[in-house]
């Protein structure tokens, strides 16, 4: 394509609000603008880089034996009051009234129309397996958008749906879309890792996000050095076990220590001179199933995440101000197990401990040398964050480290979490009904492009990965005409009859400004052309990503190009 | 595929809601599902219809230079009020507010954000000319969805916009768009007609429509039987021009007659024992300019669209009663030219008449006997629907003949009106600003899908035009083991050797439930393989559409369809 047929806006300034490199590069190098808090156009080179990412996710879709269907993006209020999510999603679920004041919202996920759906047209275990996905524009009110592409309220997203008779082909349905992911990030040339994961407001009992590596990544993910254990760190577990310790106070042998205004673990250990591990913090919640108290070692956090799970909570938050005053009898940040009225749950490493600082429920005053005997725990669990330097839970002596990561993809098992609520059967060989088994799986498309930037950019601009590079090849001259233009122009034809996706530089600009350009918006591979060169019967080609220069003649330019292009689709 | 992994819930029944064809069939059929009044599930066989119109769009546009992007569905509020629409477009444009109550709509077409766009990107003169398109669900909130996927409030649609620095070149992009959507609707097999057109509430000067020929059609279109002209009704002109009557009565002559109760043309013409068109309606209309008087021979409609047009009144609605009785001094149903003070416009086809009956402004009373000197008429204007038999407009003998369509695309010359209203500039040569010309293009993707069912099915089933079928050939083995389905699943092999797409049905079924089957969903070409052709070394090859069958050996079926494919891809 000719430069100047291309709608390429680029900017000189970066623009002040945006924060990380994807954002700030799209917006430079003219992919993407804005049009409201978290939504975006997607300018031309955006579209191409979309179209390659889909074209990816299709096929693999596609050969894994899924088929391609299309869901509303307008659904009606029914089917989520169906789930009870119409409620329970909270405002990330843009809800309106139609000219006939009847209740819809945008689709944020379509697991409840997708059940709908198969509820009506699946009758008999002939009927299944059967695996459905889409590719389309979804919309979450997200409270806080931000970093363009990569949490925008509108957005692209591949979703899939599995359904299965039982179980265990529910399992094989999850681990084939699991290997089909790896192909899929893995044929789109980024670097990636898949951890486990909570399954939030989706649901159900096992899930995997896709965690694309960047430092600039909101989700922390923790890995272990020695296996291959990955987690979310919402989801990391703890090497469990409890470690009684022998105590070396005794039962009874507290004491109460002014603490006057000192709230947080870390005031009150530096007022008393101790480390934060020899304290014991008390967290009070609200849960569907009462009040609970929570406790955790001082330099440790709290992980709610786990405590839903480990209890089965549906609702679970941290109790007002004025309730934790009221169940303490005292002021906010002196909560404490002792005389507590409430069950009270310890994490393991709470276990372990002995002569700890507690908060004595009274207003300004805190316990020491308190024991574990001093007060009763309902149970000890999984119940804090794992960290960097915890050991791995899966082996024998690995420990675990912290990365950031973009998470752009995740799937989930949700066994019969919709399919029992929406009711969806199916008869087996001998006439019997069975509820179905589902499975989701779903691909952030255009955060893919985001995160893909985030990995592949340097100071200069995007380093796209050839396979979803808006184009294969961007050729410059150095001259708008004469003998330079004619070489260039014959390069751009002949690599168009390669099957090349090809940029030329047709622009009255300066080299200068055309080098740049190239560099801001990142096509792989660069084709230089000038009178210098063409003396000597050769082209530069250089590769965006580690500035290499090679000089070929013309023809193996474009057997060199090809090849690269041809490696890449055979991934 | 093989048809056991697809999703085809094919219903036996034809559901009692569904009036016309294409709704019937692709809802018997298993290609959508009804998920709300006007919202549609596209199932796997849609999608790839769907899939395949779009294939062909987007190569055509590319061809024709323009480049794809993709505009968010969710836009707030302030473009809209620039040019206006928000408080003009209606009912159909949805709106609702976000968590932070801020006013968004969802996109039933996207001029605003185009615009706003440009005025950002576009500098200079070589910035254009521009021509960008994408292809996206949009929402319009439909008083009365119907017709499945024909009127539906959610559907897919390929909206482009082009930008050009002169009326001259912005016709030139017009037609350029014209001849695309020829050769698109060309490849897509459908019998198509572009009729000129109203621009509605999207503007401009200058529309075509792109009408698909069907009788289930809610457009009604003119065309001539001599030359090329067509239009649609609400646009097609009248052969213009007076032909004053030499009145047969005079002046004054006119006698008042009692017609009690009788209001209609119809109504008093049988009463008075004359031909409707010996009487002239008088319609009283409510106008940005105040009230007018429109006088209609009693056999013809009036064209509210073309009295705007003539005119140029942004607001015009038949006034009410109330104010009908006001200006008339009588009941409605009476009013007349001869006394009443506000402007009078005639149509052409009153300036012939001679000796007429009109109502009296009394109420029960009309006037006979009168003549055109009778009372003022301020101008006479084409202001009536122009109806089969017409003379057309733009040739010596031709007459109009009146067809049904459906409309799939349509071309708009927008000029500067949202240029001007939103500021879009270019600077020229010789650095002087001007307001950029626009033009508009759009297509019902999902649309095209239904109005190629209207004109390709019969009482068995649907009959795709090749170029969009889900797939070109359906394989239909009589048995699913032994030589049959052996002989049947190589053809399949080798069929998609040669990039055919091919459905074989694999489902443990009689014969005649396959065939049946293979009728209703409509694939093109069907290859039945059975025991007597396997003696014979031979294979049934069908013509879903003309029904001729023709026997082949394999290699002479596979060589045959490959030979239909190809024609198809080379339209």
């Amino acid at each position: 394509m000719h430069y100047t047929d291309l709608l390429i806006p680029t900017l000189r300034e970066t623009p002040a609000d945006a924060e990380i490199a994807s954002h700030q590069l799209m917006l430079r190098a003219g992919y993407i603008r804005k049009v409201a808090s978290g939504i975006y156009t997607y300018l031309p080179l955006c579209m191409r880089v979309i179209r390659k990412i889909e074209a990816i996710i299709r096929d693999e879709m596609t050969k894994s034996g899924a088929q391609e269907l299309l869901l509303p993006m307008v659904m009606p209020s029914e089917l989520w009051k169906e789930t009870g999510r119409w409620d329970y999603y909270g405002n990330e679920l843009l809800r309106f009234s139609d000219r006939h004041n009847r209740d819809f919202c945008l689709g944020p996920t379509h697991e409840e129309s997708i059940t709908d759906l198969f509820r009506h047209a699946i009758r008999s275990y002939r009927d299944l397996p059967k695996n459905c996905f889409q590719i389309q524009t979804k919309f979450r009110d997200e409270v806080r958008p931000r970093f363009g592409l990569m949490r925008g309220r509108e957005f692209i997203m591949k979703d899939a749906y599995s359904f299965d008779r039982s179980k265990e082909d529910a399992h094989k349905s999850y681990y084939t879309m699991f290997e089909t992911y790896k192909r899929i990030f893995t044929r789109c040339g980024v670097t990636f890792s898949p951890v486990e994961a909570v399954t939030g407001n989706i649901g159900g009992s096992l899930s995997h996000e896709f965690q694309v590596l960047a430092a600039s990544g909101e989700d922390q993910i923790l890995s272990c050095n020695a296996c291959d254990y990955a987690a979310n760190i919402e989801k990391a577990q703890i090497k469990p076990g409890l470690t009684m310790s022998s105590s070396d106070t005794e039962k009874g042998q507290y004491q109460s220590v002014n603490t006057p205004g000192f709230r947080t673990a870390k005031d009150v250990c530096d007022f008393l001179s101790i480390p934060t591990l020899q304290l014991v913090k008390t967290l009070i919640l609200t849960t569907d199933q009462g009040h609970l108290a929570v406790l955790i070692r001082g330099d440790h956090e709290a992980s709610i995440t786990k405590l839903q799970a480990e209890l089965d909570l549906s609702v679970c938050d941290l109790a007002s101000d004025q309730c934790v005053e009221q169940l303490t009898s005292a002021n906010i940040g002196f909560a404490g197990p002792i005389g507590l009225e409430i069950p009270v749950y310890a994490d393991y490493s709470v276990s372990s401990m002995s002569d700890f600082v507690i908060g004595a429920n009274q207003t300004d005053v805190h316990y020491q040398h308190v024991c574990l005997a001093d007060f009763n725990v309902t149970a000890f669990l999984d119940l804090r964050e794992a960290c960097h330097g915890d050991k791995c839970p899966h082996c024998e002596d690995g420990l675990l480290e912290s990365h950031r990561g973009i998470e752009v993809g995740q799937v989930f098992y949700l066994g019969d979490k919709y399919s029992a609520a929406m009711d969806v059967t199916y008869l087996d060989e001998k006439g019997q009904s069975h509820v179905v088994e589902m499975g989701c799986y779903g691909i952030g498309v255009s955060r893919t492009a985001a995160a893909a930037i985030e990995q592949n950019h340097d100071d200069k601009g995007i380093c796209w990965p050839l396979a979803i590079a808006p184009f294969h090849v961007e050729i410059v001259p150095l001259a708008d005409k004469g003998e330079v233009w004619d070489v260039a122009s014959k390069l751009y034809d002949d690599l168009r009859a390669h099957h090349i996706d090809v940029l030329i530089d047709n622009r009255k600009e300066r080299p200068g400004v055309k080098l740049a350009d190239a560099d801001l918006i990142g096509i792989p591979y660069r084709i230089v052309v000038g009178m210098r060169g063409i003396k000597d019967g050769v082209v530069e080609v250089c590769c965006r990503k580690n500035a290499q220069v090679m000089l070929h003649t013309p023809i193996d330019a474009i057997s060199y190009i090809c090849k690269q292009v041809q490696h890449v689709e055979e991934v």
